[in-house]
């Protein structure tokens, strides 16, 4: 061993990486113990893009609880919080077991901190995640703007200041799991993706004060009543390439807005992704793509 | 094979990545063959931090040329372009041959596009690289500002335009194979990086009229004779962790306005690189880290 080996301390992890829409994940497979093999700490050297092997953040396919379940899902974001859920994350990690247990189409029972999901692996090799039911009440988004009969916050007026003047943007308030604002127009006339001053206007949403859990917000331009393209301002990361839990609050906005139907696609800045919100059921049904993009081994 | 393997046309390649001072980079043992086994565009794709692995560049170890080279070197950065040498990269290129083959410290000789370079691993398994004499002649740099009686451009006067208002900046114009632009004080005053507005000045220089190749800047705090901090402002790349031949070129700049010593520790952004211009050749040597991250394979 000579002086430039690297420090054996520690130990090795195998990881692989995936992506869905440009929102990338390293995957590891934890299902031979209950507690993820790298701390909170160590998932935000491993993904800092520099000096780590870079990524949104890590997902552990840790052993399921009960029999009812396959496996169970936790993440460390890139800044070490752990979320309860993510869509995109969701996916990488049905492809991920998938490829590692050699097996085809099927759903996987995962155990979140957000409750039961269950993604499907589709014959397209696209993931399907049942996102559960829209929250509408408005002081439960939350938001303090005043609210319709039902509680719902829909297409109501929302005045943010830009340098003297300001501009009247019209919004729908949805929780996925997290807040929503979603805007389909401003001023009276639809928005236009290509002239939107996102980094201008994303943070006076963000810190408003009708928002107080902040809030993520999307611009939407419809091209038909079935396919939308967004653009998204997320709370504490800015511009992204894709939001999952974005693109289902603003079909669910949408359609109580009259403005599209319930089976939509939506082109997020990374990639499409097609959007049901099912009348039986209530519940918000994500598909979109998850690709295996490297393996690798580091020490941490 | 399922739906949802990958595909299986392409080839496979094993990379490591190293970085230096937050640069970093994808290294590939190519010495089996002469030419690169990833193409330039491979190489973009790769890069991408969110749908590829991420890097900065791709780095290729290729046979020596002669008995006179241990190896050769190319890179391809992230955008598909091939520079002639990259100091950071080839600190990690020394440190990644000399792992692989399981060598300690010694001298490398490796042929690069700009020449013959031969970094050395240290005892602490630092790299110092030889990274040849400075030219100093203004129009060779190139810039159009004015030279004294030598052909150099030392603590020039250089107003840059910034609102209703200008500054008088006071510039020092070295190439080390690139054209920088050392900047030590602005209207009489010595640098201080906090107040800096980078973003806001940097393009200033960058596009400023007397740079026709445009120019890499670097804004210097002199802490004591011998060590300085710096902010960088890199041509085409804006605010950037580090810079190596920005950090030579400081050095020069400041021995040349006689604020600091030959041998110098300039602290940058992604951390701290020793620099020394010698007297006796007229080398500039740069001495700093490269580190393992991770291993990886990747299907291309």
């Amino acid at each position: 061993m000579t002086h430039i080996a690297r420090a054996q301390s520690g130990s090795t992890v195998k990881f692989s990486k995936f992506q869905g829409l440009g929102n990338d994940f390293l995957l590891v497979d934890n299902r031979h113990q209950d507690q993820p093999v790298i701390s909170a700490d160590q998932a935000v050297q491993l993904c800092d893009r520099n000096f780590g092997v870079g990524g949104d953040g890590v997902i552990f396919a840790l052993p399921a609880r009960q029999d009812s379940e396959d496996y169970s899902m936790r993440i460390f974001n890139s800044d070490g919080s752990e979320p309860e859920m993510c869509g995109n994350g969701i996916r990488c990690l049905a492809k991920f077991v998938a490829e590692i247990d050699g097996n085809g189409p099927e759903r996987h029972r995962v155990h979140t901190l957000a409750g039961l999901m269950q993604p499907s692996i589709q014959a397209d090799g696209q993931v399907c995640v049942d996102m559960g039911p829209p929250t509408l009440n408005g002081p439960d988004v939350p938001t303090t703007l005043p609210t319709a009969q039902d509680g719902h916050v829909v297409a109501a007026s929302l005045r943010v200041p830009e340098g003297s003047r300001g501009s009247d943007w019209t919004v729908t308030c949805v929780s996925m799991g997290n807040p929503h604002a979603v805007v389909y127009s401003c001023d009276g006339k639809d928005i236009q993706l290509d002239q939107l001053q996102l980094a201008q206007i994303g943070p006076l949403f963000e810190k408003h004060e009708v928002f107080p859990a902040r809030i993520n917000t999307e611009f939407v331009q419809v091209l038909n009543r079935g396919h939308v393209s967004m653009a998204v301002w997320e709370r504490g990361a800015g511009r992204t390439l894709a939001c999952g839990t974005g693109a289902c609050a603003l079909v669910v906005a949408g359609v109580l807005e009259g403005r599209i139907d319930r089976d939509c696609r939506v082109d997020l800045p990374g990639g499409p992704l097609q959007i049901e919100w099912r009348e039986e059921d209530n519940h918000v049904y994500m598909t979109g793509p998850a690709e295996f993009v490297f393996s690798g081994t580091v020490h941490v």
